[in-house]
């Protein structure tokens, strides 16, 4: 039974630690600077749980580093621990930030968005390894297989791409969510309303592709109701400029696939 | 039984006239332009169609417009008939477009993205209607209720911001989806992979609002990822100034709440 350290107590850390425990891991100890985040955490894997790095446990096999990007550089260099293997999972961060602090390291990387009060089938939850060298790349390849069905291998640079897609298509499209809630409310409506039609948006997605999926009156060139749009929305600069932006954006990829 | 023509063969006039149909209205008659797409939909619905506007059956008790809104001024105008209640479909078109030209007129509009090759449930489609008075907006909320669940009545300022809410939420969320998988392919990566975090982040909205669930680089102040993202998008300045603006726009509307 591989004896494992989470380092970091977010949603990533919860889900992954309690993905890892299901799965006949021995979870050891959750480090966290936050003492109310780490025992919180301990407590839910019932476990033991530190916030100095200096106490950390140096028995695991696993040390697994679910961090805010810009704090997992500081935290390698602290806990100076050379044996076992290092796994960040980040998506913008290169495998390499461990080459000159351990031996033995990689990348576990899931394309999910977590909250920690919403519970998630961790199996269906794709994840994308690397590692520094083959041997490595295996053992991870096979911790990450036996928590999720989807298991891919990947460069940092194509991890990097991938972080940045999902970005668009999640961290983005909620934003739309929120604007368009907002626009609701000045004509005192309900998000609700939009529900049926983003989610019969994503439904789509199941047989045609997001480029044959596209409606609107940008890919239409639907220019009279693009200008009544960019009207309506001109004491709003900022949603102004984004429907002005976007609204370009999908004309031109449809001019450019035509002219092809 | 209310007889009715429908004026357009598009894909609201497809879904639309199969609800009527299917809840005991009459179609007399299709109208379309493209004499193909008139006969199709007529076949469905196995009923007359012409192509003709001096043809369009006057015995009508209702008449849906459902074509494109750059079009419907000229309809109106050469379909010379003050008889019978008329409709029309448009989200961001004043229900006064009929007001020199027709007696009784008013508004339904669906919202909803329609595909004719995609089976959809009409009664949850919320509807949006209005009309030129009390009378015929009793009787277009009637016929609404018949083949929907959800009707509001809003008047023409109100429909447009409606509809650039849901240009943003679905045309726009789509759009970032096609951007999604772009750069997903540039690492030879199929967009499925994204369906999980793309249908999580719908389904969050079930119990949290669009400004809650917002998570990612951008909500977390995360400069180090932004800038590594804006990096790898220089080579693509659309791209790059759409990562840019979206996360200006999500930062400052954080910001702008933790002010208040």
């Amino acid at each position: 039974m591989k004896k494992v350290v989470i380092i970091g107590a977010g949603n990533v850390a919860t889900h992954l630690a309690v993905a890892l425990q299901k799965n006949g891991f021995a979870i050891l100890q959750v480090f966290s600077r936050t003492e109310a985040s780490a025992k919180k955490l301990a407590e839910l894997l019932q476990t033991t749980f530190t916030t100095d790095l200096n106490h950390i446990d140096r028995q695991a096999d696993l040390y697994f580093y679910c961090v805010s990007d810009h704090i997992l550089g500081d935290i390698i260099d602290r806990f100076n621990h050379t044996e076992g293997l290092h796994i960040h999972t980040a998506g913008s961060i290169p495998a390499t930030i461990f080459s000159q602090k351990r031996t033995h390291y990689g990348v576990l990387y899931p394309l999910q968005t977590f909250s920690k009060q919403k519970e998630l089938d961790f199996r269906t939850v794709p994840l994308f390894i690397e590692a520094n060298n083959e041997q490595n790349k295996a053992t991870i390849e096979e911790i990450a297989s036996l928590i999720s069905d989807k298991v891919y291998c990947i460069n940092s640079d194509e991890r990097i791409k991938l972080h940045v897609s999902a970005v668009f298509a999640c961290n983005f499209s909620n934003h739309l969510y929120h604007i368009a809630s907002e626009l609701l409310s000045e004509s005192h409506l309900p998000f609700d309303l939009l529900m049926p039609l983003v989610e019969e948006t994503v439904q789509k997605l199941k047989s045609l592709s997001p480029y044959e999926a596209q409606t609107g009156p940008a890919v239409r060139n639907d220019f009279n109701v693009l200008n009544k749009h960019l009207q309506s929305l001109a004491n709003d600069p900022k949603k102004h400029d984004l429907y002005k932006l976007l609204s370009e954006s999908i004309i031109q990829t449809h001019s450019d696939k035509s002219n092809t």
